[in-house]
């Protein structure tokens, strides 16, 4: 050997904050009033005491342990206790159904569960289906826990409490399971994805670079996506391993007193998905604030519509930086930054040819594009082909061993994913394969048709979906939630579409009102739920 | 398994390069009039033509392959089809003296070297003493090479002119050694680090990320800091990665014509030793030119004196970041940027409490502070203790399994440095051990002393050294370079220090003025010649 041999992981992440980042301080707001503050010396000695009271109840070693929890302290300190005790953390999703909960549950044999008060309830429903569940605390102290319950319930400060706040650091395999996260399951079943100790590292590494979130030591970083997303996009290891500043909002917190926090906090990057931010940017024009700290919006999950970025830039001297992922890609594979030499395009030009694409991949991660063939297709600005991707934090197959079709195709990962590349060198995805409609033989974009009609002033959302033609197979129908008091008719739809480039044939010829886009448990539009809700 | 089997290595940080950053440009200034540029396209596809004519040359897998040779694009070509080859690059010192060069090249077995053409000489002075060197490159076509020559050698254009632009990737076992580089030697005889695929990976992403030099695409980065002088502190192996501009700087270039290229080329992250940035900042205010891309210039090899911090913040508007770390690892190890909530402190003591420390470590690195007894010494802003420092890019042992003391310490490689930790968790070299005075059973430090003696108008340089005391075992004498037309007397010294904290026993009692301060080949102080000088 030349190198010390180091293993990669949780522990290499948390190793400065004690030492080096003790006074760094990390902020759980819980309502408008209550806002909870400590330290990174706080938090590692908490979760030192959680290793230790982790390490009491004597689960195997790769046992998972389950979240079922929103951003906050407690949820953090479970987030290296659990890898750092050689357990598997499985972050729950919080918006699912009781049923894709026990599904879920079940899958992954969770044997312990943290949960919020409020959460609880969700848990008791399925008590009697998920037998695998040992043991659940609840995140508060014994005031929290309910009088009577079907579960084995405990209460988080009693579980830490006498514990000691040392533990010695430990040496991991850095290919062993450190965490586990199950897809959306928009096709199918949910399935498992797991991230090791080396994957969680690496991809850390990459959150923070200048290629991936640039997050360093002078940075607040506020995750609005939950932690229970995909790891919250890497953002909470890659602010730990620095030293950020974190600051946590609970959810359901109004625009108000979310834009409070970014501006009090002195917030300098944040991340979630593009609905968020149109309510925040009506809630800064509003109130005409500023936010002087913030130097960037990550914007992830889906795509943002280019009005929403250009009126960041314009009316508030923000930068929408969009990054592409997915749960099996850890999840954050690419950003879409403007090369050194294209930072001087006009500005609308910058929108359309960097800021608005899916980017390009982090080092460490390579995307392909390539017909049904499987021949590559070159990045010419108007090919289609299926992405694929393959990376040192992609998953190879899913969670017990299931590996189907998807991973079969020369190490890479197929993403059900259609996209394009320019001629830049970027590429940004243009729809799900199966959300693409196909006329006439011909390929239409649904996402592009979309962020196209979003730019309509009378449009709050837009979802296009493929309806069943006899003619021509499939054709598009726009679904279109108004702002209010607003109107719009086909004619105008067509012809802001034929204005922005898009071709005759590829026009929609059916307008739908609708009061809401349906989303899935993530965020995403629904389009299963709105093509059957349009069709009857 | 749950993650894709990746091996990291320098295969994956030039993966982008050619798929998606075609069109980022690679710029070398060879002097004033003559400006090479060509693109990531240009260069990937010259990189494949080289590892091409490296495999014809049936080298063994791992022999060393050297350079003698400055910055420039066929030094960036040699960077990663040597690696990718699995062939190792060794970088060679151009400012070792030929016994040194001689013993090095020995010590490592080159087979082949690439270098200058005005560095060709130096080794046809030392061809008799070089056996292992079967075939010299030099960095050119055919009219660079001489008529003569005792070696035998080749041009580099004529090399790789004839070989296909296109290479198969490989996947090298991310252990296998990639790059060989040789410490200074101001202590006994110099000795080889040699980093493998996977160190170099992540020193390089390290490196990249916002806690390092905050390398991402948005940028054009100079390295100042010679390719031979531990990779360039890994600057060009992050910009490839990411895709950033790269531009390189011919040594010897007046500060008028390195000034312009900063400008024109409208570079961002800089990067270099202390003595530079004291060069550019007087032509910069002679000049009254402004650089508003440049961003950051990033400080290494020894501790740039408070006042040249405070100069460029206060009179250019750009940050000086020190970064530390040493040929052994990587060489990055920390860097001491301001913590978000230290970013609000007052400006003077901003400096004196984070901008002019040691810094922080890297995720990946851990220092330790231990007395002599092994003991572990606290961050109290007092304490000196022996620094010590472990990670996944600091190397166990030197080439050729040559593993002195240094490196027995519970896995931790002792640095020979002597260092203070602060309360606010930043630490601080306070000198070389060798080079600390012991006063009377104390210590004092030379390296904070020069640091104050160097913020006197009078003085251009400073160095302090310790000189043999009867009853003190040591004083410290300062050595002083004067700047033009400047006088300053040993009372004038002795009350600056006493002003700026000093206590009066470690007062210097000797003042010697100098005309230079002696420097190593890697421009650091080089005291052991400055005591030999001053005692005659």
């Amino acid at each position: 050997m030349a190198i010390m041999n180091t293993q990669l992981g949780t522990w290499l992440l948390l190793d400065h904050a004690l030492t080096h980042n003790f006074d760094v301080e990390i902020v759980t707001q819980y309502s408008v009033t209550e806002r909870h503050r400590y330290t990174y010396a706080d938090m590692t000695k908490r979760s030192f005491q959680l290793m230790n009271a982790l390490d009491d109840l004597e689960l195997a070693k790769g046992s998972r342990v389950g979240t079922l929890a929103w951003n906050n302290y407690r949820h953090l300190e479970c987030y290296f206790a659990v890898p750092c005790t050689e357990l598997i953390l499985h972050t729950l999703n919080a918006r699912l159904s009781p049923e894709d909960l026990a599904f879920i549950i079940n899958d992954a044999d969770d044997e312990v569960i943290f949960t919020e008060p409020e959460l609880l309830d969700s848990l008791e429903k399925i008590a009697q289906l998920i037998p695998s569940v040992k043991l659940v605390i609840v995140m508060g102290d014994d005031s929290v826990l309910p009088e009577t319950s079907a579960l084995n319930v405990k209460s988080y400060e009693s579980l830490i409490r006498s514990q000691p706040s040392t533990y010695r650091y430990r040496e991991i395999e850095e290919n062993t399971p450190a965490g586990l996260c199950y897809t959306s399951g928009t096709t199918g079943q949910p399935k498992g994805a797991m991230y090791t100790h080396r994957s969680t590292y690496l991809h850390a590494m990459a959150c923070g670079s200048a290629a991936g979130m640039s997050i360093g030591p002078s940075d607040a970083v506020l995750p609005v996506v939950p932690m229970f997303h995909a790891n919250a996009w890497g953002m909470v290891y890659a602010a730990v391993s620095v030293g950020a500043k974190l600051v946590f909002a609970y959810p359901h917190l109004h625009p108000e007193s979310f834009v409070k926090l970014l501006q009090e906090e002195e917030v300098t990057v944040t991340g979630g998905v593009p609905t968020v931010w149109i309510q925040i940017a009506d809630e800064l024009h509003r109130t005409k604030t500023k936010l002087p700290h913030l130097r960037e919006i990550v914007s992830g999950g889906s795509q943002p519509p280019k009005p929403l970025i250009a009126r960041y830039r314009d009316e508030f001297g923000i930068s929408i930086v969009q990054a592409w992922g997915m749960t099996e890609t850890s999840p954050l594979a690419s950003t879409a930054r403007p090369k050194h030499h294209l930072r001087h395009l006009p500005k609308d030009q910058l929108l359309d040819e960097v800021l608005s694409q899916g980017g390009i991949p982090l080092p460490g991660v390579r995307v392909a594009l390539r017909d049904d063939q499987g021949d590559e297709v070159p990045f010419d600005g108007s090919s289609m082909g299926n992405l694929y991707v393959k990376g040192a934090w992609v998953v190879d197959s899913y969670f017990k061993g299931r590996s189907p079709e998807s991973f079969k195709n020369d190490g890479y990962f197929a993403t059900g994913d259609v996209a394009i590349g320019n001629g830049r060198g970027y590429f940004i995805i243009a729809d799900r394969t199966k959300d693409l409609v196909k006329s006439g033989g011909e390929w239409i974009s649904s996402v592009a048709m979309e962020g196209a009609i979003m730019g309509m002033e009378q449009v709050a959302e837009a979802a296009v979906v493929a309806m069943a033609d006899e003619k021509w197979q499939e054709r598009p129908v726009a679904c279109i939630v108004l702002k209010p008091d607003a109107n719009v008719t086909l004619e105008e739809v067509r012809d802001h579409l034929r204005s922005h480039g898009f071709q005759k044939w590829q026009l929609p010829d059916r307008l739908e009102i609708i009061s809401a886009v349906p989303r899935t448990s993530v965020g995403k539009f629904d389009k299963k739920a709105l093509r059957s809700q349009i069709s009857n």
